[in-house]
This record gives structure tokens, sequence and C-alpha cells, in this order.
């Protein structure tokens, strides 16, 4: 799925390699990727922003490549897969050096106007924080709970600000950021089967004494679709915020490839055991937080594979083409002024 | 066993840090810690040389750590100690940033002339690959087989030349490398009476079926101590290599600490517990990784407590004061002709 929606913004992270400013030579050109978990989602976007970057600096030009996560990231697998796929971005280029930071990108987190390209996908919508309880489900976009909606409303705009307060920090004059997030697309978060779907599986894992009521109650995934308005709030004045300004914002509707698949297939359960394998990765971990034990408990890895497969069965039984609505988005931090 | 080592070096690196050429601002101060490990003994020297280069550059000039290691190291243990731990370098310095890079350090991993103070303790000890196979010890310094001795003699020299060759690619002009190792104190390797344990226990394992004569066999330390003269080796040409010079070379024996305990408290298991607990940690994972089903495999863990437990009961039985040779250098970098 994560995968899939890459595409129009690996386009637009190419375009602006090309044209962006570079900090002067000898020092090297500095890319961050932010929020870059595995790495796997990173090789195609950062391999097409270095082609595109090796066509203006030519072959030796040292190329920094910052690879940016939770401190609990798994970097071993990011290194193992810079270092022995064949995708990898380091196959055939030598003066390509990449590292990883494992600290939160709602701190600054690399020094000062020392990025020329910034990229970050399907990384801004987790939250820096779980702001209020969700009493009635896991994602606050199908909550009827005033007090949620308000609370997480505040967060995701809160954590907006930071986020592009401390990215113009770290952007060197004439820089370009792209973002790719999960968007409301005409009010709607999408992907709504498959929230019931996770709801009513934790339901019945109550009802069968798998999880406790308190359990599922501190379940929350911490994610949010913002709309346009909302990604574009912070710079209603004058269309600048803290030496940025907006040059493409775009919410769209990526295609549901694994209905596609359905289609041509007509196999309801590998749609159900797809979109549930991609539940398991994306939103696993954060559920089974909230058991009793935590997240590294001992109960922890039953409750997500039991998890997948009712998600599966459910989904498998009554298919229906998910709504996947997303914003590409190219922030360009200012020149100085002449 | 570790830590105790590092003042010596630590002094040097903090001289270093006093006087060594810097890059010209904007640009930031980088550091490079090759063979970082999870970072536990990286605080201390980090902080060391960032409290005396702070004292040059202020309070807000950007000052990046690069903590190099293998791809499977663990990353995380390394950002959840530089981000909670009491007394990490990012404590109380908003200026300072830390990154990681999951590769061999014996292939460039920084860009060229970019670093500016390097530091690499207790890490240059482990070869680029296991070069032959020992077949009367683990260590090969306590093996009596020729061909062994040649084989890593061989490996030693190439991958100390490969290091520097790398290193002084990345170091700036003028830069400084402060590096702490195994050595050979007029000969002798130390560990003795630790590496007689370790063997005695792997042979007590196949007698009583825990392990089989071929995964003994498999069984490599792939370290080595170089002697004063093989660290000098290379620069034998008018005292430079590749644009490097030594600047201070000395090898010396550490107190063995653990010695001096058992001397006060008389408590001989606490020696044989402790020195087996850094056995543990140092070599275990070496050694699980010549079993059966390998090092991530179901017998890894039972081998590795199993282990340590034999080395721990005869160690205490015949408790003696270990011999820790080691050796502290300062590589200066050229500056270019003026």
């Amino acid at each position: 799925v994560q995968a899939a929606g890459l595409l129009p913004a690996v386009a637009l992270l190419e375009q602006a390699a090309r044209t962006v400013t570079l900090t002067p030579p000898p020092w090297p050109v500095n890319i961050a990727d932010y929020g870059c978990s595995a790495g796997h989602n990173s090789l195609l976007p950062i391999s097409s922003a270095l082609d595109a970057l090796r066509q203006r600096v030519g072959p030796e030009r040292a190329i920094c490549v910052a690879h940016t996560d939770l401190p609990g990231n798994d970097f071993t697998a990011l290194f193992e897969t810079l270092t022995t796929d064949a995708d990898s971005y380091l196959r055939g280029d030598r003066a390509a050096f990449p590292s990883a930071i494992g600290r939160s990108f709602y701190e600054q987190v690399l020094p000062s106007e020392s990025v020329s390209l910034g990229w970050s996908s399907w990384a801004i919508q987790w939250l820096s924080r779980v702001p209020a309880p969700i009493p009635d489900q896991v994602q606050v976009a199908y909550s009827r709970d005033p007090a949620a909606h308000t609370a997480f409303a505040r967060q995701a705009a809160e954590d907006w600000q930071t986020f592009l307060g401390v990215r113009s920090r770290e952007l060197s004059p004439g820089a370009r950021l792209v973002v790719l997030t999960m968007a409301l697309h005409d009010g709607e978060f999408g992907y709504q089967p498959l929230l019931e779907a996770i709801y009513a599986a934790l339901t019945s894992m109550i009802k069968e004494g798998f999880l406790s009521v308190e359990e599922v109650h501190r379940m929350v995934i911490p994610t949010v679709a913002r709309s346009e308005a909302e990604l574009a709030a912070p710079f209603a004045n004058n269309g600048r915020f803290k030496g940025l300004g907006i040059e493409h914002l775009d919410v769209f509707c990526e295609e549901d490839r694994i209905w596609n698949q359905l289609e041509a297939s007509g196999d309801t359960e590998e749609f159900g055991a797809q979109w549930a394998a991609f539940s398991r990765a994306s939103v696993g971990p954060s559920l089974a937080a909230a058991l009793e034990g935590g997240g590294r408990g001992p109960r922890a890895a039953e409750f997500i594979n039991e998890l997948e497969a009712r998600i599966a069965t459910r989904l498998a039984a009554a298919p229906e083409r998910m709504l996947i609505p997303l914003a590409k988005l190219v922030l360009a931090r200012e020149n100085p002024p002449c």
C-alpha cells in the first residue's frame, strides 16, 4: 500500500533534486529522509534523487543521506538493506554516505541550514504522543467522541507546526522538502472497512476473553489525516511560515491495488490477507503497546497474529474497495535576502 | 575491563580536541567514533572531546558525531543511551548531532576530508574476516599452529593498512585520530588464564555432548593483538603512510581491576563471574556463530549461558591476575602543503 502511494511524490522529489540550491563544494550535498522505518520505502525515492543530483554534481562529490526515525526503529534492517539489497543506492555510487539518526523528528536532529533536499513519506501522520484516549474506536477519524476529536486535532496542528519549524532550521536556503502523508479527501479519512474490521476484531477478542475491556480502551493508533486546509493553515500569513513556503500541495486518492487484484483474480482470501498484513505492519505494534505487560510482553506476538487473522477473515467475507486519501507537498526554504 | 582501559586514551583525545585543525564555519565540526558498539564506552570520550571543542567554538556551532559499527550492531541501544542516559553528551548541548553508520570501517564510510577528530577504542583488533581456522585454540595468540599464525598475521597487517588508508581519506587536513586497541607487550597477548578457561570449557562441552568436535573446530575469535612494531610498520617510509603520521604510539599494561577487587574482598566467585561476563559480552557471539544452526539458532542462548558459567567456575577455582596489554595511538593527518 505504502510503496504504491510513493510514485507521484517521488516525481516531485526528482524534480526538486534537479533544481534545488546546493551547498557549495567541497562540502557534501545533504539529503534527509525523515521517518525511514526499515528503509524499504526509501530506496526508490533516494535513488531517484541521487540520480538527478549526480547529473548535476558528477560522480565524485559526496552526497550524504541521513535516515531518521525513533530510537526503537530497526536500523539494523535499514543498514542490511542498504549494504546488501540489489536496489540499494550504494550500488555503483562510492560517494554516497548513508547514516541513521534515532531521534524524534519533532526536534532538530541535523545541523542548521545543512540539508538541501528533504523527504518524508508516510511519517508525519504519526503524532508525537497520544493526546487522549478514544473510547469507541482505535482511530480518531471513526470515533464519535467530541473530546477525542478536539484533542487529536489540537495535537495534529501543534505537531505539524513543530515539524515545520525544526525542518525550517535544518534546511539550507533554497532547499526543498517533499512530504507524502495521509490526508482527508472531501472530509473522508478512508480505509473504513479496514478500521471497522480492526475494531470488530478487538471487540470479539474481548468477548472471548483474549483481551480485557481496559486493554482495548487503551488501544489507540496515534495517526491523523490532515485536510488540505489543515496542511496549509500555518502558511495563512503571506504564504510563509518560519521561512518556509508551500510550492505544491495536492490531496489525491491512491488506487486500491489490492482491490484491483481481487477484481482480476476473484480471490477474496488474498484480499483479506493483504490488507491484514498491511495493518499488522503499520499499526500492530501501536495496539500491542496497550496490552497488560506491554508491546514486548509475552502476549504481544500471539495478539498480533490473532488480530491479523481476524481482520483477514472479516475483510475476505465482505470485500470492499478502500479509499486511500493522501497529500503530497513540496515545501521551499526561502533564499536569504540578496 | 574496556571502560577501565579508556582513561589514558581519553586524555589523548581531549588534548587532540584542544589543538586539532577544525573545518571552517558555518560547516559543522565532525567527530567520528569508529566501532561504537552499543555506545556505553563512547559517552565518556565523546563528552570529553565535546567539552574541549565547545571551549574553542562556543555553544552554537554544530558538532556532528558519527558512530560507526557493523550493520548488525544494536543501534537502538546506542540511540536509547544517547537520548535517555544521564551521562549522554546530548544533555545540555543542543548543537550536538549524533548519527550512526552501519557499515564496516574497512571501507570509506564518511565523505573525504570531512572528519576533524576520530576515535576508535577496542575495535581495530577485530579483523575484517576470519583468515584461517585455528585447530587448537579459539584465539590465535595461544595456538601452536604455524599456518594459523601466518594467516592471522597477514590479515592483521592488511586490515591495519586498509583501516589507515580509508581513515586518511576521511580525515580533514590537520585532523587527529586516537586509537585504543589490544596489543602485544613484550610479545605477550595477555588474558592467558581466561583463554585457557574458555578453551577448557569448550573441550568439556564436547566431552559432555553439548558441542560437536566440528563446532569447536569452527570457533574462532577473530581478534589480534599487534606489537608496537606491527602498528608502526606502515609508517616505515619517512614516518608517513598515505598522508598520516604517528604522533603518539605507546604500548602499556592496564591494571586488572577485577584482580584488585579480589585482593580487597577475597571473593573468588565474583572474580570468576566478572571475567566470565566480560568474555560473554566480548566473544560470546563470535563463538556462537560457529554452532550448527548459527549464532541466532535455538542453541545459541543456552551455549552462551553454559560457556559463561563454566568460565566463571574455572577462574574462581584458580584465580590469577590477568595481563591486559593495550596500545594507544594518535595519528595526525598532514596539513596540505602551504
